[in-house]
């Protein structure tokens, strides 16, 4: 396994060294299965899903018998495999230990198994425009092998798995020395959030999400670093750990991502703290300390951690609306975070900026955007927002609530963030369903979609005479 | 000066033969005086706002002696000018006859101007990017003259003047004959209504804006007319005066702005007449015609008519939500609409369709549409939306209303629109001046954006590799 990891390792490593030199456009595409992305996610994903809902609709999965809803089920269930963390039901109340273990397992094959896809995806495409190159210097080619996959798989479930124990056990001893559990209770509890810290399931036991935890930053600390850790996605962790000490040697993709999620989590932790400085609903009464604490956890949730510890509902609409603009750009790609991604926010960042001092071309961390690159941005940025409008729309008219509310449901669901005002149970059965539909589309839909344009990608050049329209 | 017009629309045709066969990047520009187009028109709309603002202040200006403030004159010669709409005091009611044709000396200016500087720019940066293939061919080249500005201004007078005409005498019949209003008070308002119609002004004299002609075809659809055709601005004016039945002829700019407008007004009269169908504060107890009747008078608006036949502020969340989605894209270029305009809202669905069919290049009507128009598309409505959200969260801050009604009025204001959901003056006054930079970016910003970008485009290329992080 160590010899197949380090080959994959290598293959990473070599893959970078042909974007350095790399080149864009390919020839049609083998057809192996694991090239046929789409499909391989969704059904993955529906296979887990229906599994879940099944066992979360036998009697043994609830605390009182037979009153679990199809709906009830089907919502959990999702929103566990998903990562997402809005409810339906109260996790803690509703569910049996069995119901909350069902839903611990969903969390975490539902993590590993977007970070597997989502790096074997991302693979993919690096391989597939860096095979020109690779032919052209009559190097080795390899498909991609079980082997490799499992060796990913197993990559990705230990490094994971680190991180889980190490913030359980962290948030297992804090519970049993400072709040009195038993050690049993405590390390269940423990394990239970850190798990879904680590995955951005954003599901608590308690009802009343983290808020008993306000004032702590044992508890709080931990399990944000944990989200952030998750949500910067496995290719980076990966680069981090070899490489943390030497930036210059990170991959353009790990520098786009660290350095557009520290700006978001900085907008993030700013725009909470001073917005909600003085709002006696949440940040208002507390002391400074506690002020910049609660700021700063609830600055990283938006990027999708998903837990709070002040009434999100009670939050000032503008405190709202900045949450909805960093929901919709998520976390790192091929980690547990969703949204569009902080790179594909990077590259349209970077194209204004390019386009403001009137460069022809795209540069950045010493590398030219492809054109695709950019039009791929592009697109899944425009694609997402139409998800967003007809959801939101659709919602303004068959229920009662009110465009922020909506807004942050819709953005919150997509981006797999589970932060809520407070309407998710409030909703009508049909607005749920639709809500579990934006939870799988906006887990899988980046991902499959992004990566299924870069494989289709045709050489194609027809000779048709340039244009512009006037623009603006 | 027929001489000079030949000159420039056999300009216009080379132009739009070169940009057949054109290409996209230039050296360095050489610096005319209307070659730096930002502060020229910066400075020819802030020296007709002065004058504007100083002659409203004017006691005679107002039915009231003393009552108008620098803020309420300011506001309205803005508003005027940059052919928004939207008002802090009733036009009608709070001034005199002599500040009413103030108001409406604004607006003509304001059409006519807007139209000249863009059509300019235009002009500018097509000759820019017709400039190369024009020298390899050794043709002879001219610079723009004030021989060609004069003609330019004529023209754009002569046609705008005409539909102004037009519909302000249809609009005065009506008046006198089914209405039985004096003939001299129903020429001067049909006048009025004719020239902030066909300038997409929006603003009327009487305080519930067009609420009175709500059943009636003959008023409301004249004025639709000029709405429709003032939004799509002058470059498809007059392609479609000399072209009209041929499609086949007609520019890439003309194509794409026709079918993208086509697009949106179907879209905005469905919306508005399915969502607001049994609206019992709007269109729900009106019989099916005038349902339809207002349905499109009110599709048409967003676009940035600005009008308004029924209550804005009693539609349904959802209506409003697809109203700022419409008045955002807005309509042609270099015309009196506002907004991103319709090509860059075109060029976007075109990039993405392209990138859904996996076609490495965009293709629109027989042309590949150039990267630089790609990116150019993409920083103007990335900043517009960064403009957009700023004021946002800024009058989510300081003032008490809610999300829809804000978002509403913020991209009413950078859409030069001019439709409110009735907030408009009830806001702090710090408020309403951040409206008046919002009219003013709005009016002046994306014109002058696109063409000091497409300007400031240089044959720079570094020899940096290519890259790519992952998408999604
Ligand atoms: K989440
Ligand atoms: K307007």
């Amino acid at each position: 396994m160590r010899g197949t990891l380090r080959a994959w390792r290598s293959r990473w490593e070599r893959s970078r060294h042909r974007e350095r030199s790399g080149t864009d456009r390919f020839g049609p595409p083998r057809q192996h299965a694991w090239q046929r992305p789409a499909q391989l996610v969704v059904a993955a994903f529906a296979l887990v899903i229906v599994i879940g809902t099944g066992l979360l609709m036998l009697p043994a999965a609830s605390t009182g018998p037979g009153e679990t809803t199809l709906v009830q089920a089907l919502f959990t269930a999702v929103s566990a495999v998903c990562v997402a963390g809005l409810a339906v039901v109260d996790v803690g109340r509703h569910w049996s230990m069995f119901g909350e273990l069902v839903v611990l397992a969903l969390i975490k094959s539902g993590g590993v198994g977007i970070m597997t896809l989502a790096s074997l995806l991302g693979m993919v495409v690096i391989r597939r425009f860096g095979l020109r190159m690779q032919l052209s210097a009559q190097a080795e080619t390899r498909s991609l092998n079980l082997g490799d996959v499992r060796s990913l798989v197993a990559r990705i479930f230990i490094i994971s798995t680190t991180c889980e124990v190490v913030v359980s056990l962290v948030l297992a001893l804090r519970l049993v020395t400072h709040y009195g559990e038993p050690p049993l209770r405590a390390l269940y509890h423990g394990v239970f959030h850190g798990v879904a810290a680590f995955n951005n399931a954003g599901l608590a036991l308690y009802a009343d999400s983290l808020t008993r935890f306000a004032a702590d930053p044992f508890i709080l600390l931990p399990i944000a670093a944990a989200i952030v850790l998750g949500s910067l996605g496995f290719p980076v962790l990966l680069e981090l750990r070899r490489h943390f000490r030497q930036p210059r040697r990170w991959s353009l993709h790990t520098k786009l991502t660290v350095t557009a999620s520290a700006f978001l989590f900085g907008a993030g932790i700013l725009a909470i703290t001073l917005l909600e400085w003085n709002n006696p609903a949440t940040l208002g009464p507390m002391g400074w300390p506690q002020k910049l604490l609660v700021g700063v956890f609830h600055g990283v949730m938006p990027r999708s951690g998903g837990f709070n510890v002040v009434d999100v509902g009670q939050m000032d609409d503008s405190t709202l609306f900045v949450t909805i603009m960093l929901m919709f750009v998520g976390g790192g790609s091929a980690g547990t975070a969703g949204g569009i991604k902080a790179t594909t926010f990077a590259v349209i960042l970077v194209v204004v900026w390019a386009e403001i001092r009137g460069h022809p071309d795209v540069h950045v961390f010493g590398r030219r955007l492809s054109g695709s690159a950019i039009r791929q941005a592009l697109s899944l940025t425009f694609l997402s927002m139409t998800v967003v409008a007809g959801a939101t729309v659709y919602l303004l008219i068959t229920t009662p609530f009110h465009l922020e509310e909506i807004l942050f449901e819709v953005v919150s669901a997509f981006g797999v963030v589970g932060l809520s005002t407070g309407i998710t149970p409030d909703l009508p059965t049909q607005a749920q369903v639709l809500l579990v539909l934006l939870m799988f589309a906006g887990r899988i839909g980046p991902i499959t979609f992004a990566s299924a344009l870069a494989l289709r990608e045709r050489t194609r050049r027809y000779d048709l005479p340039e244009a512009r329209p006037i623009i603006g």
